[in-house]
């Protein structure tokens, strides 16, 4: 059991609600948008090499992911993109933009059992904007105590999200299915955290580095198996 | 003299540092390279509708911005679109995300007198990400306690700041240049406001209503001006 515990962040994407599956949805009809350029393995390997290069100057989620897509739209045909190709790829965004929030099974449960005595935040990569609008729409508002959309999730990112939530490292456990954005920073700065992973892992957010097993580190296989560690 | 002040917000783009400046000159730049499709006036009226009909969906910032530039261009031209002027227009982008950050005469001279006895915030909307930027080059992290991107900065958003901020709306006094997003809704939940004109207010920004005289509202020519009426 984990004990002594204040405030529970929770990742959002593919923890709480489906996103992976929309992007890698947005990335098949990319690819067939470009099948006369390029074959598919070579656009997936350029627009990752885009990505990550961009991120440091566009951030994530979707607009961002929008840019990149055109960038490397423009890159694989060798300058002779159709403006209708254009236009395609920007009715893409607007389409993710607009989908549904396919909330995963057991959050609601979950997060109804455990906010009546803690105080649960959401703690969130993306775009403000967006997942505002997620939020709004997926009716778990009132189990919130706080949402916190974070430009990175990194160790000074956590740092930073713990000090202003005025607790100490131990009093702070954090939810989500990536180990490189949910979990390792957290552990390295003295929080706990659980893992449940997701059928799909964008490659950026993979990782081989393995938690420390000193009992922070949980790992469990579906979101209301967290209710048989904490109560 | 403004009284029992506890916390002072601060509008960042055209408050603390330039930021109109750097869209109007990309919009100069967006239609020289659609000069050959439409005059200028044509141009600018088009992005400014696009800009205004795709507000719910992408909100504010310079990743919005491209996208709005990106769906002009292709209805201005008429399907007929050039690669290399999408390619132009990713690097329009770019650039304004790369922009130095001009500080506004006064600010840090401002804030470092005002934070020894107020806790200080900006508020802001705006990419996380590039305001984010814009902070941390702006050197004046410092003086801050709180940073608060906002989705929109209407009565409900200022509401829920005031709420998370833990005080009560007459002790939250806001200093922004624009009478929409940073004075009139501040004090129509009771907080004080201080209006700095800017010398260049995006459209969107502009409003016919003025504020109400009722001893909450205050205008200054420059931002050290505040010193004089709180201190």
């Amino acid at each position: 059991m984990i004990e002594n515990i204040k405030i529970i962040g929770f990742d959002a994407d593919d923890t709480l609600w489906q996103n992976e599956t929309i992007f890698k949805n947005a990335q098949a009809r990319f690819y067939l948008l470009l099948k006369d350029f390029a074959s598919k393995e070579d656009i997936a390997a350029q627009l990752y090499k885009t990505e990550i290069a961009n991120l440091p100057l566009y951030g994530y989620g979707v607009k961002a992911f929008t840019l990149s897509l055109l960038e490397t739209a423009l890159k694989i045909s060798g300058g002779k993109l159709p403006a209708q190709t254009v236009e395609q790829i920007l009715l893409l965004c607007r389409q993710m933009l607009k989908e549904p929030v396919v909330m995963l099974d057991g959050v609601e449960h979950t997060l109804k059992t455990l906010y009546k005595k803690y105080n649960l935040i959401v703690a969130t990569k993306g775009d403000l904007l967006d997942q505002q609008r997620k939020l709004n729409k997926s009716g778990i508002h009132k189990y919130l105590h706080h949402i916190e959309i974070m430009s990175e999730k990194d160790i000074k990112g956590y740092k930073q999200l713990i000090k202003s939530l005025n607790i100490k490292p131990q009093e702070f456990l954090m939810v989500g299915n990536s180990l490189k954005s949910d979990i390792l920073p957290v552990l390295e700065i003295g929080g706990k955290a659980i893992y449940v992973p997701f059928f799909e892992t964008w490659q950026h957010e993979q990782t081989d580095q393995t938690p420390p097993q000193d009992g922070n580190f949980f790992e469990v296989q579906k979101i209301t198996d967290i209710l048989k560690i904490i109560s």
